[in-house]
């Protein structure tokens, strides 16, 4: 990765203090840590999450992402005056997060009291050892000595927005020097371990305290003028739910006592360099008039790579990754459709994970469809750590009418189910693994189908979906919803293709499969081209939504309508029949999907996040470029746009793995056919150059595009056969084509 | 009251936040406030508490005083920029505890990007409405004409540190006005209503919104140059603990829609009346060389008013008060020994009250003792609602050994008994409240016998109570500390005095009773006149304590030395045989008593808060009126002193309770004897005048000292006989004694 690629904040700014925490977060999949600032500011949200750990604060609610005890706070005070930056003045402020290392630094020339003061905080979460986390703080007096205390800990105040969800069990100090606390959660009963060191040099008063579930260390210092004083401190977290750990309170401490050997230059290059190893092998350059592109695109991936739990098939990714409390950190189907594929066509093996964690969860699937009447497998809308329904049974209350409304997407938002078996499928088709698709791929596949032959209704003699949710959430219990009709198709056609590859003779599931694939109603565009979003969309009456589209991404229209009133118009929140097309880039004619591209988007808010970008591929490949690249260009905007309080309870997850998707399938355009790898760029008139890295069926490739060539490197792996513009051309070591 | 008593401070000072949020503390019994500011500083504690609301975090953990959800909370916002005293200038500011009336006001004139605002923030707890508060705002842009955004609400996302004890059961707007929340204890399973409105006068805009345990009113107002904008928010809580309210939810939302017709001025009128009625009967005159000294006794009595729950029997007085989270919100020994006499002695009926309070624990304080090995009842050392023992059974983890000692006061700091014992006699010698004493007092004092009888043990004919700690906490498990000796002694004599007036035939109690005080070991000075305070502490060996008197208050002896260490040597935390000769005037002679405080004062760190004015007290007896004065000084400095964090977690209430009866039963020395009222003032010589209000059985009298004079008026009920400097007194409407 070149060098100086960052995410900047160039100015302090109390509104965007959460945003900037959630973008800047930092992670390994493994643990998550907001960049909330090392001094404490109210209304900031510290944040440390691990993947897995959920709990219920009471029994009626649903699991949440656990906010455990913050280790990053700092308390400074210099000749008694404490450091903040609302107090005294700031000559100089930069915050970096440095995406080559992952890295955060921030840099700021303050002056209290006429004397002016140097401080540099830097930090980051370990990408070589997952359950290492390091600071550094270093604060040089410029205009005359000073007395510096700093107090930092372990700090188990933290809560998710008030609620607890941890009973401290333990707190010690060892070898005056490690601190560590020992909690567990109060319902799920995991065990978590912090263990936290400081370090620094010259001669320091170091106390220690215990209080109100803080533990502290409190430094006081004498620091000379223009001498930098530097601290450094190491944290380590452990859990019960660790595979292959036995005691995480002596791992935690073990492996703090053997950081404290190296410093923070140290431990920083070593993860540094596994981030270079990740740039190297995963990158997509962009050479583009916009240098904002190629940093949106690079956020994207930290973000993605940080987000996925790679290290363990028993957790999935947050709607919000790692980086926030937004959605309790709950699994939806942004994991398989949004997220899932940069893995599978990158680092395969890291898909399968995640589709092993559906797997895992099968049984629970299945009891969500038996108390629901239906047969198979149910996923459900929302999963956390134990695979079940983690939806709210309710609403947030109507403040006005004291009404909780029941949550429908636990409910009816059943495309999940299809959207987890057509994962399946891109996995095998990409990776060919049949260990994989005999066993998990195929169970699941022939468990959601289930669950479809006993989700349709038969209506003369036809099979209709009724009463689901699809995408587009603004439509809520209509019958027959495409994308919902089409996946499930799609779902069953591919369980019975695979039963029979692999012999699978269960004659019931056989014939009702075919039945149901012979007489499921599939929508088709009507005379004007359009294809229902459901039964009764196109009847319903349309309003301009220009107001709305304005504010897009702030679901406004529900201030001026009722949701109820928003579901009898032809409204959408997001892509859903575009979604299908996006999916399916062959199931219509090219005029259709053009038609139906510019009539969807017409009534689409894009209030959902999951919208721009997937609109943005599906618009390319009609080669509305203008359009595409003003799709993809807004999609980079949802976490990185103006908005200071877009991101604060973390970044969009779904939204990031979607930029991925708009430059890889949209703009170059790769299509995996049955048996080609199709590559049909359609780079923005922006873009001069476009490279990545590519993984098909066991090669590596490394595409390149320029408006007039496609070069395309196998880098290791087989020969692989490769259509460009209609010609197909045999990859052995590279090609060049010119266009 | 004279006009202009109050609490002031001067300064912004970020380091004594939580100090000022304490002693300005606002409240009325029923409910306590903090006076955290408006706005949101990081590590500012928020706190509001009900009396009896008490909850345990976790099933491991003892109750605590819950911290409710937050209604004093403002963000302001002026043209984007957040109000912060840390942020811009501050030309001045005042923040002013004004006791006459019980209101906060703080003033400041603000200056942010060169545009100035003064700003004027007023807050009351209601001592008319025990369920009501409320608060006022008013901004005044000097400079220009601004934008003014204000967000206030109800914010349950306070918690005790971290531990949250609230499930959010609802929340609500009503009439695009009121906002309510209602709460529920996760395991007292009390329910809490809060409601809260906003009133403002001119144009603006109002928005409504609940999120993560925060319901929020927000505000926008353009406001004009030189034009006040005044908002005023009523707060209104009750709760399924509350006698004679069926519904918290109706009552709290009634209460609100009320008070809206009022404004703040007006309810302020009406709280302040109750105030000014206060102070007329119950206020301490002194006229001082030292002007602070009347303020320290105002401060008192505002706090000892405000932290007792006069209006109900079922709750007693908390460590701390309402005023913060220390000690738990839990009663001690401090109530009936440190408090209760303020109230006996100008208000009997709330005094009984507090006996009440153990009276209705008798069956858990039998319990307790039942639990232990014991006959009778044992109180527990820590109470709350339930009247269990709620002292943990183990302390803070030692962070360097990992190993949490025993709690031992709960197991032996056995005085509690006699304490409650001798507060019930107390009461009776003032009242002769022959119905209260024939019934609950008469079960007290009997329970609390059979204990000592059970407790003390037979030795070569002579009844020992081993094991026990006394007042001193740093001499702790010795045997027949003269403190809790005597004090069992007067305990099972009145019970057998009281058993005899009211025919109690209950032999065996007779019996073992008179065997009990004929036989228990009373120990008496030594040859140099030393009441050995313990069978061993003469013996021990002694160290100078300079260094740590210098640091008083903060346990520095621990650093130095262990626990143990500190218990093998003569070494006070508090006073302890001191505190029996203020409690008995009369056991000793003047010469005993006089070496006595000398020998132990020398011994005494004053680390306990409850120490100093009993030396006050007994020095001021003994004639000392140099080191009386000196001691009753350092007394008010306890909480009104500079150290910036000794009040961080609430009011020191005993030692509150002390400054009152340092000046009443210290320097004015009234001493209720068996038939008379004895006065023979002490005055310190920088005291020109005294005056104070005193109910003595059935008559209020009004009694003004001077160093020449004393004077009794009759301010109601029968004539009463009083003796002043040996004469006696019959004092029918008014007399004056010249010295």
């Amino acid at each position: 990765m070149k060098k100086g690629r960052k995410i900047v904040e160039d100015k302090f700014d109390l509104h965007s203090l959460n945003k900037f925490a959630s973008l800047m977060a930092m992670g390994n999949g493994y643990l998550g840590l907001r960049a909330a600032h090392e001094e404490d500011y109210a209304g900031q949200t510290r944040g440390l999450y691990i993947a897995g750990i959920y709990n219920k604060a009471t029994v009626n609610e649903t699991s949440e992402l656990v906010n455990l005890p913050d280790i990053s706070g700092f308390k400074i005070e210099i000749n008694g005056d404490t450091f903040s930056l609302l107090n005294g003045k700031i000559h100089s402020y930069t915050r970096e997060l440095i995406l080559a290392t992952g890295e955060v630094k921030r840099e700021i020339l303050w002056e209290i009291k006429g004397l002016r003061f140097q401080i540099v905080f830097q930090r980051f979460v370990s990408k070589e050892n997952l359950h290492l986390l390091a600071s550094k703080v270093t604060i040089t007096s410029l205009d005359n000595d000073a007395v510096l205390k700093i107090v930092t800990g372990i700090d188990a105040q933290q809560t998710n927005f008030g609620k607890q969800h941890l009973i401290e069990e333990k707190v010690r100090i060892y070898n005056e020097k490690i601190m560590q606390g020992v909690y567990q959660t109060t319902e799920s009963s995991h065990r978590i371990s912090l263990a936290a060191a400081c370090t620094f040099q010259g001669e320091t008063d170091v106390n220690f305290s215990a209080k109100n579930r803080q533990l502290l260390t409190s430094i006081k210092h004498e620091i000379k003028k223009n001498q930098p004083f530097i601290i450094e401190k190491a944290g380590a977290l452990f859990t019960s739910l660790d595979q292959g750990v036995n005691d995480p309170e002596k791992d935690a401490f073990q492996l703090i006592e053997e950081t404290l050997l190296d410093g923070y230059d140290t431990l920083l290059e070593k993860s540094a360099f596994k981030w270079q190893e990740f740039w190297h092998k995963k990158r997509v350059s962009i050479v583009s008039e916009n240098e904002f592109d190629q940093t949106a695109m690079d956020f994207a991936l930290y973000h993605m790579e940080i987000m996925t739990p790679a290290h363990d098939q028993r957790f999935s990714v947050g709607a919000k990754g790692l980086t926030g409390e937004g959605y309790k950190g709950h699994v939806f189907w942004d994991t398989e459709i949004f997220i899932a594929p940069f893995h599978l066509f990158t680092e395969p093996k890291t898909a399968k994970k995640l589709l092993t964690y559906r797997y895992l969860h099968l049984q629970q699937a299945k009891e969500k469809a038996q108390l629901n009447g239906y047969e198979g497998a149910l996923f459900p809308w929302e999963s956390a750590f134990s695979g079940e329904e983690e939806t709210p049974e309710f609403a947030a209350i109507n403040i006005r009418t004291g009404i909780r409304q029941k949550v429908a997407s636990a409910i009816a938002e059943h495309h999940i189910v299809a959207d987890i078996a057509f994962a399946v499928v891109q996995y095998f088709e990409n990776t060919k693994d049949e260990d994989f698709m005999k066993k998990e791929g195929l169970s699941l596949l022939k468990e959601t189908s289930r669950f479809w032959l006993s989700r349709a209704v038969e209506e003369d003699g036809q099979f209709s979906i009724k009463d689901v949710i699809g995408p587009d959430e603004y439509t809520e219990h209509i019958d027959n919803n495409a994308y919902t009709n089409y996946m499930a198709y799609f779902n069953v056609k591919q369980t019975l293709f695979f039963m029979g590859k692999y012999g699978d003779q269960d004659g019931e599931l056989i014939e009702r499969g075919n039945d149901f694939l012979n007489r499921l109603y599939l929508p088709v565009p009507n005379k004007e081209g359009i294809i229902p979003q459901d039964d009764t969309f196109l009847n319903k009456p349309e309003i301009d939504l220009a107001k709305y589209k304005e504010k897009q991404g702030s679901q406004a229209i529900l201030l001026d309508y009722s949701r109820q009133e928003v579901n009898e118009m032809q409204i959408l929140k997001q892509a859903d029949t575009v979604m299908l097309l996006y999916l399916f880039p062959d199931l219509f004619p090219a005029d259709i999907v053009a038609k139906n591209l510019h009539y969807y988007e017409k009534h689409t808010i894009h209030d959902s996040s999951l919208s721009k970008a997937i609109h943005a591929i599906v618009a390319a490949r009609c080669g509305d470029m203008e359009a595409a690249y003003r799709f993809f260009q807004e999609a980079c905007l949802i976490d990185l746009g103006p908005n200071p309080h877009s991101s604060d309870e973390g970044i969009h997850a779904a939204s990031l793995g979607s930029v991925w998707l708009a430059g890889v399938f949209g703009f170059a355009n790769v299509i995996l056919k049955n048996n080609t790898l199709s590559i049909n760029p359609k780079l923005p008139a922006d873009w001069s150059k476009m490279s990545f890295p590519f993984y098909c069926r066991g090669s590596r490739l490394e595409i390149l595009l320029t408006p007039n060539q496609v070069a395309v490197t196998l880098i290791s792996g087989p020969a692989l056969t490769v259509e460009i513009n209609g010609n197909e051309y045999l990859v052995n070591e590279e090609i060049e084509v010119n266009l």
